[in-house]
Order: structure tokens, then C-alpha cells, then sequence
């Protein structure tokens, strides 16, 4: 573990006057971020690239801006097809900035397809990627994070002016990373959980068939949990011996359909449905899943001494309840001292991180 | 939170000369903690209590006995005539020394037998008699307790001389409670998750619609997780970008089944036991489950100085996949310096403790 700043995430005071483009290429998506300076030709195009690129940032501190853009990974093809497109290359550009494991994938056809421009896929540490997209979003995004509270929805919090460290980085694919993040480049994995993103949809499927992620965070919404899963009312009325514990609070989930005998291994998910809604099935699952990250993610900051905790992944990403039920957990744990903090730009971290490497090598 | 020793454990030379009877009435199983006087006409019953009483804690350090037997609770009627037939209320009883949900439940109905005889129910808090149960059974009783090692199953600990503090408990019920213990009567619960032995029979039930805990502990055995959960290896090849992460651990509960087509929302049980063994579910289910418990608690320990843990509860009594499962999650987060500790005497730390008021009313 080191902490030498490497000054990777200082803003230039204006991009150089050349083209710029990265690509993080992950399970599914694969998601590119790219600069054209306001002197190419191609600029004039800037319009088109904003209305393709919803997910811009349009005002970093300098006045440059950075395009974001996602394709599905399977389609790659696309994605190649758009950087010639629009003359995302250039003859200047010796490197397109790549991470994620399609990095190494789809090598060869990058070879093929850029290869006699002179232009390589230079390759980068996934982690370091996130980690540097994180620093440089806080520092230099609009409006970069946000807390999620329940009834009062999304609260965004400012830019900062400088980097504060440490920070806890929850990275929430099918499985949970908790990295903490003690300067650019010194980071390490310090805990994590085999209960997430994975588990809600592996399980969300064999108990209900249904293994769409937006589809099961929809109808676990419209879920009441209380159906299917133990309260502390359920076991103790409304004497809990222990103080903390209150009434409402969840005691054990899926609990309350421990004892039901009619589950004789002949049963449709039909059946189940009719006793017990997939609805309140699914939001039971989300409330278990997003508990556990929160608390274990809390837990990992009181170990090692870290207030700040951002959570990313598919899992949170435009999924209030799930935002809503981590913040929760945090919040009791923390006894209301701290929140979870979510970034506007989750998805493209590691690829701005593999963008800003360009600077890397310009000041190095 | 007070931390005064009232030399509640202290053992007594001798044992009164009279009977003492304690029970503690949980929502599956009532379970009494007995004494006899040697001097006893019923004493001489005593080949016939150790028969009954297959968990008798034969061998006190100053060489008594207490007899422990368990009952359904809902058969609290068995226990009554148990109790008459074999005389275990004495002539200078004043109390039956209960503890438990039940002992509430049933005051009345232990009024109707016993009162008459002069002989009252005294109710005792539950914690502070499965605190004072542990403490006790770790100084007084033979091979106290135990840990469990993977391919070499139990490892008897020697008795302690004197009780060392602080000690977490970590009482798996449907819900799980993590209770730092400081001292004798000074104990707090300090964390615990809602993902624990209700789960685990919800989930299996809903999943296999098999809810006898017994049968799903056995099955699991014979299953193998790998064919639902996504490993390590399944996510990064034999190249985890962490160091700590090997290949063969798990990443994701239930992630192989995340994106499989074929649950439409008609598929049977026996279609889901088909494509996925029901052991292999289950044994997913008890890694996922045992493995957040003994991360919880090691975490737990982490944050409040304590390294001596305890797990006790239905989940992990005769468990052995469940007991192992507990002690890697401790081992594996404490880098080896930790393992997890189970008691012998298991489910009756509440009979016991309860049973032990019966001396701190002679002393004070």
C-alpha cells in the first residue's frame, strides 16, 4: 500500500489540444468517456454528442467537458463503429485508455480495427481506474454526490476543493468490495460481503422467475415486507429486552414463512404467488441485501477510522429503495451520526479514471 | 451498564440440602435444569434422571450434579408430571426458578399446580440468565466448550478457572443478537442482523419446501454450493486483482442462477430440483448465512476489543456444517488468530443461569 500523490488527478488548466478517449469494457456494459478540444472540426458536433450523451458532465472547474456514453459490452462492434464515426481518434492520439476485463477480451479486435493508425489500447488496473474516477468526479463534477433520505429523495452535496481522505468505497456488483481509499493511487480491499447484487437476482429468480434487475427493484417496490419476514413485535410484542431494538424493526427475514407447511415440493410459483406476493418476496430480499451492505459497510469504517462512504454498482444506481434501505442501515448503525453518499456519475468511474491516466503521462 | 460481581457463580461447597428447579420456556423447546440432595429419597432415582437426561452435566467441580432435560414447550404438561412423578419440587421449595417467553405464558397454569404446595414461579430476565448460564457452565462444567475445525471436528477446551471478560455471545435464534458480556450481570446487546436461523428455514422453505431444520442442515451436506454461488474464480480467472481473494472463495451467493432464462414464473419445485439440486441450494444457503454471521461477529469483536466468541442457538447446536461454516468466516477474517467457540451445554444456558438464582438468594 502506498501513499505517494502522484499529482494524477490535478485538472490541466486546459486539455491539451488533442482527442481523448477511454473505454471501461465490464460484464455488461461497456462505458467510454472522450474530449474533443473546441478547435477540431469535430467539435461543431458538440451539440449531437450532448444530445447522445445524456449522462455529460458539462461543467468541470476548468470549463472543459468530458463526453460519458455506455454500450452494452456484447456490442462492442457499436461502440467501435462510433469512435470512427465521429473521429474520436486522432492523428495525435497514441492510446485509447482502456480497463475492465473486456479490456484484455477485446484486444485483438482493437488491434485489427485501430492498429494501423498507430493507436493501442493501453491498458489499466481496474481498481486504481475506480478509485482515481471517484477522486476526480468529487473534485471536479457537477454536483458529483448525493445522500438518499428517506421521504426526501436524493440531496446532493457540493464539490470538493480538495480531496478528503480516507474514504470507503462500496463496490456493489454480484458480490461487495468495501476499498478503502487512503490517497490517488493507495487503496486497498478491506472487506466485503458474498451477499450482493448477485444474490437479489439469483435468488429473485428462483423464487419468482423474474430476473430483470430494474423489473425486481420496480415491484419491490410496490412489496411489503412485513408478510414474509419477522418483526421485533413478531417475537417479543412490544417489550424488546434490548433498547436499540424497536418494535418495527426487522428480526429475521423470511421468518414468518419459516413454519408453513403447505411448501410440500409440488408447489408453482403460481402457488406462491398466491400466498405470497412475488411483490413482498422481492422487498424482502432488497431489505435483507441492503441492510447487510450497510451495515457491514458502517462496521468497516468504524474499524478503520472512515466517516465517508460511497456506494456504487448497478445495485444502487437509479434504485431509490435500495439507496434508500442502505442509508437506512447506516443511519441506525451510526445512530444517525452518518449517512450513505452515492455519486451522480456511478457507472463511469473507472473510465474517467482510465481518461485522466492521459495526464499521467503528460506530467510524468 | 453496571459492572458489579455479585458472586452469582460462585459454586457453593455443597449444594443445599434441598431440591432446586429451574426451567426456562422458549417458543420450541422448554428446557429445566434439576438438583437433587444426596441425602434425597429420590436420590436414589439417580440411574434413572441420567438416562432421562442425556446432557446431564455429570461432574462439578465440587463433585454435584445437575440434571438437565428438555420438553416441547407445547407439551408444558409433561414437564408438570414429570416434575411430580419424580418429586423434584421438596417440601422447602419456594420457587420454580423460570426464565423465557413461556414463563409468562404459563404463570397461571403453574400457579393452578404448584401453588397450592406454597411453590411460586419466579421469573428471572432472560439475557441475564443465559449470560449467567454461559459464565457458569465455562467454570463449572466438564469440556465446556468447543471449537470446530474444518476436517477435524471438535476440540474440547479446558474449564476456566476464573471467567475472563469481556466475551461476545452470539445467540442465533430466527434473528441473530450479538451480546458483549463485560462481567457477571453486566452485559449489552451490541449488533446483530436479521439474516439468521429464520432465514435460513424461510428461505429453504419457499425455495425446496422442506422447513424441518434438521432434514435441510443434512441435505445441505451432501450438496455443493458451487453449482448456485459464483466463486472468485468464476469473476476474475486465477487473476483476483485482490490479494486476499483467492479463486476458490466465494464471490456471490446465488449469482449462477441469476441470469438463467428458463424461470418464467410456471416452473415447478421438482423442475428447479432438477436443474438445481435442492442440496446444492441449501448448502448455499448455509454457507451464505453461517458466513455473515461469523463475519458480523468477528467484526463485532473487532470494534469492541473482544476476541472470545461464543455462538450458541439452534443453528449451530449438532450442526456440524453450520459450526464449521461460523469457525471459517472467523478464521478467515482474523487471518487465523481467531477461532469460533461453542458450548457444550448449549440450550440450557438459560435453565441454568435461571437455576443459579437459587444461590444468590442464599447469599444476600
Amino acid at each position: 500500500m502506498q501513499s505517494i500523490t502522484k499529482g494524477l488527478l490535478q485538472l490541466p488548466a486546459k486539455f491539451p489540444n488533442k482527442k481523448i478517449l477511454s473505454i471501461d469494457i465490464g460484464g455488461n456494459l461497456a462505458k467510454t468517456a472522450f474530449y474533443i478540444p473546441k478547435s477540431d472540426p469535430q467539435f461543431q458536433d458538440h451539440k449531437s454528442f450532448e444530445i447522445l450523451t445524456k449522462d455529460t458532465i458539462p461543467k468541470l472547474s476548468n470549463g472543459e467537458m468530458i463526453y460519458l456514453k455506455s454500450f452494452p459490452s456484447t456490442k462492442i462492434h457499436e461502440f467501435i463503429k462510433f469512435a470512427k464515426q465521429h473521429k474520436l481518434i486522432d492523428k495525435d492520439s497514441q492510446h485509447i485508455h482502456a480497463t475492465g476485463g473486456g479490456a484484455y477480451k477485446y484486444n485483438d479486435l482493437f488491434e485489427e480495427e485501430f492498429g494501423q493508425m498507430g493507436v493501442q489500447l493501453k491498458k489499466h488496473d481496474e481498481m486504481e481506474s475506480l478509485v482515481n474516477g471517484m477522486s476526480f468526479i468529487l473534485n471536479y463534477g457537477k454536483e458529483p454526490a448525493f445522500k438518499y433520505i428517506q421521504g426526501e429523495g436524493k440531496k446532493y452535496l457540493p464539490r470538493e476543493s480538495t480531496t478528503q481522505f480516507p474514504k470507503l468505497l462500496i463496490s456493489i456488483g454480484s458480490g461487495v468490495s468495501i476499498i478503502k481509499v487512503n490517497n490517488f493511487n493507495s487503496f486497498e480491499r478491506v472487506s466485503g460481503t458474498m451477499i450482493g447484487g448477485g444474490t437479489l437476482l439469483g435468488l429473485a429468480n428462483l423464487l419468482t422467475g423474474i430476473n430483470d434487475f430494474d423489473t425486481i427493484l420496480e415491484m419491490s417496490k410496490r412489496g411489503d415486507n412485513n408478510n414474509v419476514d419477522m418483526l421485533v413485535r413478531d417475537i417479543y410484542g412490544d417489550k424488546s429486552p434490548f433498547k436499540d431494538l424497536k418494535g418495527d424493526l426487522l428480526a429475521s427475514s423470511f421468518a414468518k414463512v419459516a413454519f408453513d407447511n403447505e411448501f410440500d415440493g409440488n408447489l408453482r410459483f403460481d402457488d406462491i404467488s398466491g400466498k405470497y406476493k412475488k411483490e413482498d418476496i422481492l422487498n424482502s430480499l432488497v431489505f435483507m441485501i441492503s441492510f447487510n451492505i450497510g451495515q457491514l459497510a458502517y462496521m468497516t469504517g468504524q474499524l478503520h477510522q472512515v466517516d465517508q462512504m460511497y456506494f456504487i454498482g448497478n445495485y444502487v444506481r437509479g434504485h431509490d429503495l435500495a439507496m434508500e434501505r442502505i442509508n437506512f442501515a447506516v443511519e441506525f448503525m451510526s445512530q444517525q451520526k452518518t449517512q450513505a453518499q452515492f455519486l451522480t456519475y456511478d457507472g463511469y468511474l473507472g473510465a474517467i479514471g482510465a481518461f485522466m491516466k492521459e495526464f499521467e503521462n503528460d506530467t510524468n
